[in-house]
């Protein structure tokens, strides 16, 4: 089966503009065919003060309000989207930006309101192979904003690790997929005080031993589950690097490779 | 040859949710192969208010500083194309939202300064009509902010009429192209203080007797001037119409049909 690439980029590298141009020239780099999902970054939280908009988080989630979704649609579908694909464009990677709602690519359903009301945020339904594959047959590279929509049209906030794990794992039918994450360290790593402590390969059985000695805590733990539900799920390989190192993690030089 | 709609709605309409969705709705009816290029309203001078971007005009043209460009980014790439695309696929049309940039549909280049510099505006180079019927074949209706690029990746502001006639113009190969101009009025008005006046068959040779005589002038003139190039460049006929019509003036039941 044909190889492709889904990363995911964010926010960190999204709000520092010589960190995104340098990982923008790198992911167009890639032969393979290759899909890119942004986050958010902090644009949406200035843009929202600017405008007056109060920026409610629970448990450091943001909660999407009627003013706020307005907002993540105006920066993540709008500004970063469009300037991440002109970006590409210059560098001769034909990119086409979408949301969820775009070609119905990804729909979702508005969260339930449990014990929290997390306003406008959607959790992912379905994602449309076939429409992604027809992209990917014209050799586009799709780039995803992290909005998704429901069957009623109403756009949705969503999480962009979760939006590039549904769109890694819809492809496995068709591609043999590596989804790589892209964050602010050079891995998962042993000593979350030393840098240069990278664990280069995490298999389940490591995981659970990391996680036992503690070495594993905290954000990193979901980040995980989710890389070992979408290898459950027939996803090849997941790479957790920084966004400067997606060619040398490609090759297994750099990151951590994560597998069953 | 196969019919094609090109039609653009103005900013009164997405200024307005309950004008915009009976458009949307009626805009869904079409069977044929349809695209749409979308205005840009109100909502960036309110936008760029609210954010203290001050709203630069000369002789009635936004002039597009970096500030007003990344609103216009904010706001037509996102929050208008993004709502458009939505509310169409709750309408089961398949909608695809796009900038120029996306796909390098529309390639344009930076205004020149001559006596006024307009900013990140763009002039229209090429319209990449391959890309953009491989997404007619998809099935998808094309969905169009008012932005374009440069081969630099620099996203420019774009005059929503002039990028709905150069994409009709560039499927004229392929389509029997039908273009249509929704605006505020019922059509062409024979005398602007009546709106039940509307000139139903408008050609050059009429154009030229109505504009000797006065009753057709000031902003119609640059519209009509551009649907009069369209024609001569192959669209098979031109509608200007109010954005509620679009179905009877595809029947020749309301607006004003120009053709050479």
């Amino acid at each position: 089966m044909r190889k492709i690439y889904v990363i995911k980029v964010g926010g960190n590298v999204i709000d520092n503009s010589e960190k995104l141009q340098l990982f923008l020239s790198n992911f167009a780099q890639i032969q393979e065919p290759k899909i890119l999902i942004h986050g958010g970054g902090k644009i949406a939280t200035q843009v929202a003060k600017g405008l007056g908009i109060e920026n409610q988080m629970v448990d450091g989630r943001r909660i999407t309000d009627e003013p706020m979704l307005n907002v993540v649609k105006m920066v993540y579908g709008g500004l970063i989207n469009k300037q991440v694909v002109g970006s590409l464009q210059a560098l001769k990677c034909n990119a086409l930006g979408l949301t969820g709602a775009d070609g119905n690519a990804v729909l979702a359903r508005k969260r339930p309101v449990k014990e929290i009301d997390y306003g406008f945020v959607g959790d992912i339904e379905k994602v449309n192979a076939d429409f992604i594959k027809s992209l990917l047959s014209l050799g586009v590279s799709p780039v995803f904003a992290p909005l998704t929509y429901d069957i009623n049209g109403q756009i949705l906030n969503t999480n962009a690790d979760t939006m590039a794990a549904e769109i890694a794992k819809a492809l496995t039918q068709d591609y043999k997929v590596n989804l790589i994450y892209c964050f602010e360290k050079k891995g998962v790593l042993r000593d979350a005080g030393d840098d240069t402590s990278v664990i280069e390969k995490l298999n389940k059985e490591s995981y659970e031993k990391y996680k036992s000695e503690g070495a594993i805590y905290a954000g990193m733990i979901p980040k995980l589950d989710n890389a070992f539900q979408a290898l459950s799920s027939g996803v090849a390989n997941v790479i957790i690097c920084e966004a400067d190192d997606i060619l040398e993690a490609q090759k297994g030089k750099q990151g951590t490779l994560i597998s069953l």
